[in-house]
């Protein structure tokens, strides 16, 4: 029996190679999807099948290519209308030698959502895993808000139906393989076990031991933000995506290029560290951290004008640009040759950000010139609680949101890190806020620092989303 | 959590990296240990911590060079007289962060045998793994017999008491973690589900329903072979093996080198396939196939003289070095450069073995120059069944029982496959049997071709360590 | 400076990356051409040329998707009408930074011929090296066969003037960087020196000392085959050969699947070594090795039927592919999984040829039953000899000379080695011949056995394309 | 023939393979020589002989580690008293096939230094190529300095007498491959080309047509810095550097762990970019950017106390182990897991640079609170002119001239670009000065913006070893 976890770094996507007796399937496939064709050729296996347990809405699924290069099947649920491959339905059964692979439908986080059960008839009857796809993760279930506040509860009580019907009452010793690990958006409290069961999930995953009115209340009640993107990654995998055939090549663009960029259409992104960006960068240029692309480039990125990556040494590109096509963001051209040295070495201006430890912006509690942002969730804040005097907009919404911050005034932006933090910085340069700070170490350093957290359960700003 | 499974091909030998909070443990590494430190780099976590889950008899542990290139502490069971690490006790426990690692002595592979139960104690009080070494496997249980024979209803019934006391009274949750997978000498049935659970186990492993006097009766009977090379790694083990630092490197040969060395000592053993083996090979030269290395060379090679092998093309001959140090041959010397062409590109000698298909074969049943000679476990000739008038002796033990076999006929050797068989062929050709034929497909393709096979219950071959 | 030599191997064929300032060219690129961005990427450059030094007919060349891939404009020589790209005439020039290149025409193996010059203007006037694709090799010069005998004189000629006119006048301190190295088919006698100059060919070259006549002469009667791939080359390098995007990914066919292809038209090429091929393989496929693959795949595989292929292992397959898709082979498709013991573990019948050694062979030179076929290039037998009565047909050609082959006499084929031997032993066998034997070692081996070999003047056999 | 060159980067350093027949030597290996036992075993070579043109002082030679794992020979120059290895004289030569090695003794950059003619004998008497050591590099010739002041003149007579009489009379074609390439400490002016022939450097090299007075005064009057490691190096290549096996195993060390050490021996270098260190840093710690440390850590760090490592995202490290090694620094020991973020996420203290960009520099000129500390190599400010009103110190000096920089001012310092500015910065904050401030750009910057550079024949601070 061939069994792979192929796990997608920050999007903390699962995808799933099983097969047996030369076939294999493949669950859930990236796009970037050249490791699943290896690993089947690198074990002499064929792939012949592809499930999509349900519509992702966070990445660009990766079946059309892989059935491309496979000439594999393409197999999701019949509730959905798909424009590519194939509808299966609750019950429906297929074969790899002894391995029998069943469709449960489990809807709730999407209407067509299916799980796939797997047993071995060789030796036994009970199920050996599960490929939940988005309702059963562990320590968490799916979210039930994609399809807008209006099915919000319909979908809750789908789940719901759909975790203690068909998922839950499967033996205790079922191996649970969910499509997402923890730090997914896919989920706001998934638990970092890389494997777990269906007895491990029922005594440690809370949400499975609430009641239906419980649950729903819950789900209903769950703070998650929605990137924008998502609407752009739902018609994709509704309609089949571009095929990708290999990754974009990165051309070097010389610093002389870069400035003729800067006036036109280009989305420069500084992927350097938030002192690296502190220390010195291009002047009205956004900072995201290399890291945090899956994450954040979905909030501020279009799919048209061409990406050009600013770096400090060019190091590991090829991540960032998995990171992108994983997105849709073919549109992924370039990057500065030399790195940001390139930039200084022509002797142009550089924007400077400041940079403070918890203990000087302890000093300025009180300072009347100091407005301090935090950016982090609304959950995060109302769960941790916040620096005293401070005021919250969520980054990935602070560009709807200027209005609202004083102009005349230092801003100490924060998160719980630094990261998102230097993020926000760079997006209230880029809108001529000219004394901007990042707190370095964020609430969790200035924890850390000994210095307080008001814990009210006041709200400052309600997400739309949320 | 960082959690990794890491296969050691062929051995099917498992070891295990897991961790939180930068620091992280490995479980029963191998000998080129390279990869667990990797691991770790790339995810930024310290190895702080090595388990041996017992005294490994098929392959040399990797702790003593994991330890010095990380410092790590070695731990294992008290019950054996090693002379390198540190003992542990049932119940002592280790953190690494949230997690609990808590050692559980589970003997009767050998006395000191212990498992290792993961618990993440900020979600539950519930184990999620354990790691049974060599105690519980999928399908299967450990080897009772290698302690000796007098001892061996003893180990049998610990090896009940650890089964049935310690391990199965876990939750059905809990994911199993063993030390081999299918294909390993460690068990005769492992079965090849890449991971289990304890519920799974209960449901589909035959062995673990058995009742006490059914389990030691099954453990007495079971017929596994015990290579002769499992005597130096209970050693090696025990003692602590010799450093590795890094793989060897393999010199190139030249096709008159070769030729020198043949009158020496030096062990040339011809790697390739049975039939290019056929085709032509150096006179005197054993034939394993590449990857039946790790599962033959420990019946035929000493540890003293040079190894050099024999490929045709020289592809990927890294994997052998590695299989070869696994098994503490660090002898390997290096390789035919430019593969057996260089040989007979010098115009040499050249010997050729027979090959014949299932309808060659069917053909000369009756006839009384013919000599079957059956070299399978005898478990799989009783189990499956023989060849007509064939004549049995196990592969490993055929160069002390070549007097058997008659001078003056046509050998036909067999196997399931063709590979072994080959291994047979070249062990007869290089004691001066003249006319050695091998048959393609062995009793596999016998019966895919829809000959016969009988199946008494007579035995004609008892192997000694069975 | 960048400067990069990329070799492809057998093929022999040389491509090259030169940059400066962050602008980069290359020359003559390889259609797997990932390794040219690569090498840009990773020194920040951007290439933005690419230039055809002539119109290549034993690869398919890499431009048209080095360029889609990075932008870069193709050149190539004025006097062919090539439907993509643009001309380039003598004495234009392009700069990198300091870098100068200059076209200079070089006609003779082709009429459009360009070398390009390098030169390095921050230091000297005088050129540093000079890229003569196919007008200059080390140790031999360019074939003028390939535009028709009608037309050899001619460019015979044309070749002469460019060499003596154009290149050698050139300061002795030049490096020359020829497109092809030692083992090409585009050159009869390459040496293997990796790198040379225009002084060290002045003194080492024979062919650079001879009078115009003698050149010219020489030119003439040089015999070198012309596999008819070249003509699908020539099509495809005019006309702008079809995009690649990536490396076409391999199927594993099961051994059933294999069997049912035998009756169609697919392209089954046994890839193993002489002796494997010889201990038994699937009946009536043909034996290609794999690195014998760029040099005669093209003399017997055409470009619609799918090509499948039979290993030992299936190990470094990727070389495989990339040797197709270099020569066009897109239609490549598969392999057999598991091996060719996939194939006899299913009982299936299988076929053998005989090997012979040098002693082998020397008992029966006077046996009547024997026929010898010498199947290397008629230029080697002239050179080397030959062996008493043997006769001689070129492998490449064999399946056109079939006729002259007697049906009832032991066929012994030989080269000059054993694998094109296996060639040679496959198709006869695939085409009825029953008794077959291949010389291992051939005429290398015969030697160095101390066997004589004839020298007469006799030709046995004239090439058509000699 | 092999021949492949390998380059190690930033240190510039090149070795070559060469082979033939089965056999190679090396030439100049660098300590982690893996590298050359991959070439020799990927095409079938036994690496038979290692050369050593020197006794090099830039990094530790490979040859122990090399002949450890091939069996090889060491060879070197006769006049210095080598503790390992067998000393070789001019005239003496080795085959390879058809290769011939011939020892030319070329003394002048070191008394033993030799250079390495090859000839093909198989094809002609001129010779291909010459191994120039440090004798002859593309566009310079070696240092004559470091055997001190007193020998210098002799050094450089023998130097003189080595290139006219033994090297510059060779054909033009034949081409030059030295030790160095540019970038390399062990010249002050080598090019960039990759290849170069003894009629280009003839042509292009202006040292080799001074005549022998002009090119003593020449070399008595250049200066090269010579960095205090050198001695280390010159020590261990002469008595044998210790084996290196593998490379060292980096350890991760928390932010808390790294707290601890910061107040013992530690060395802990950041070797992110200027302008993340300038964005926020751990106080007291030294800056050498990551490709900076071939060149610059031999100034700073000593051969005992453990190394660790600082940067943002942790990747590729393992080429900064390289560095380190090939320096004899084996105690480097590890790095701050997560990077610097692990640091102020616990809410530390930073300290800051601060950064200017050339404008901001220009509207200080006047300012009598700044004070431009310029600290480039002496010959580029003599060569390049200098800002206005700055002083000089060598950043590898800097350590010894504190007491010249006054510590009530701003400090402005800059290098060339801003690499080398962060290091002095660095050094500056570590020694209590308050106000730092770096250059981004440095001159070259400064000269972009068009801001003017001054070039006077003043000398304001002469390198003691220049």
């Amino acid at each position: 029996m061939l069994f792979e976890k192929i796990r997608s770094e920050i999007l903390a996507h699962n995808s799933y190679v099983v097969g047996a007796e030369g076939e294999a399937v493949v669950i859930d496939p990236r796009r970037d999807c050249q490791i699943y064709a290896e690993i089947a050729e690198s074990n002499d296996f064929k792939i012949t099948t592809i499930f999509e347990t349900h519509k992702n809405e966070d990445y660009v699924i990766g079946s059309r290519d892989l059935a491309r290069i496979t000439g594999a099947e393409i197999l999701h649920g019949a509730r959905e209308n798909f424009r590519f491959g194939t509808s299966v339905h609750e019950g429906d059964t297929f074969r790899l030698g002894p391995l029998e692979l069943e469709v449960i439908e489990t809807p709730g986080h999407t209407v067509e959502s299916i799980s796939i059960l797997l047993r071995d008839r060789s030796v036994s009857a009970d199920p050996l895993m599960i490929f939940t796809g988005d309702a059963l993760f562990a320590g968490d279930v799916g979210r039930t808000d994609l399809a807008g506040e209006s099915k919000r509860r319909e979908m809750s009580e789908m789940l719901y139906a759909s975790l203690h019907e068909k998922i839950l009452p499967l033996p205790d010793g079922v191996i649970v393989c969910p499509a997402h690990g923890a730090g997914s958006v896919c989920g706001g409290n998934i638990s970092d076990r890389e494997y777990t069961t269906i007895g491990f999930e029922k005594a440690a995953n809370p949400i499975l031991s609430m009641s239906k009115e419980e649950f729903v209340e819950y789900k209903m009640n769950e703070k998650i933000y929605e990137p924008p993107y998502f609407e752009m990654m739902r018609r994709l995998n509704r309609e089949g995506p571009p095929l990708l055939y290999s990754l974009p090549h990165l051309s070097a663009y010389s610093a002389r290029e870069l400035r003729s960029l800067l006036d036109g259409k280009a989305q420069i992104i500084d992927i350097r560290s938030p002192t690296s960006f502190a220390g010195g960068h291009i002047p009205g240029t956004l900072n995201i951290w290399r890291d945090g692309l899956p994450i954040y480039m979905g909030y501020y990125l279009n799919y048209d004008d061409p990406i050009v990556l600013v770096d400090d040494f060019n190091l590991d590109l090829d991540r960032v640009v998995r990171y992108c096509v994983r997105l849709g963001y073919d549109n992924i051209a370039g990057y500065l040759a030399d790195g940001f040295a390139a930039w200084f070495k022509q002797g142009e201006e550089i924007e400077r950000t400041g940079t403070w430890s918890p203990s000087d912006l302890a000093e300025h509690l009180d300072d009347p010139s100091v407005y301090i942002l935090d950016v982090r969730k609304i959950g995060q804040r109302e769960e941790k609680g916040y620096i005293q005097g401070s005021h919250h907009i969520y980054v990935g919404h602070l560009e709807e949101h200027l209005s609202e911050i004083p102009e005349d005034k230092r801003i100490v932006v924060h998160c719980d890190v630094g990261y998102k933090g230097s993020i926000a910085a760079s997006i209230l340069q880029k809108h001529g806020f000219s004394n901007v700070i990042n707190l370095l170490g964020g609430t969790i350093g200035w924890e850390a620092a000994n210095y307080p957290m008001i814990k009210e359960e006041e709200e400052l700003y309600a997400a739309p989303a949320a």
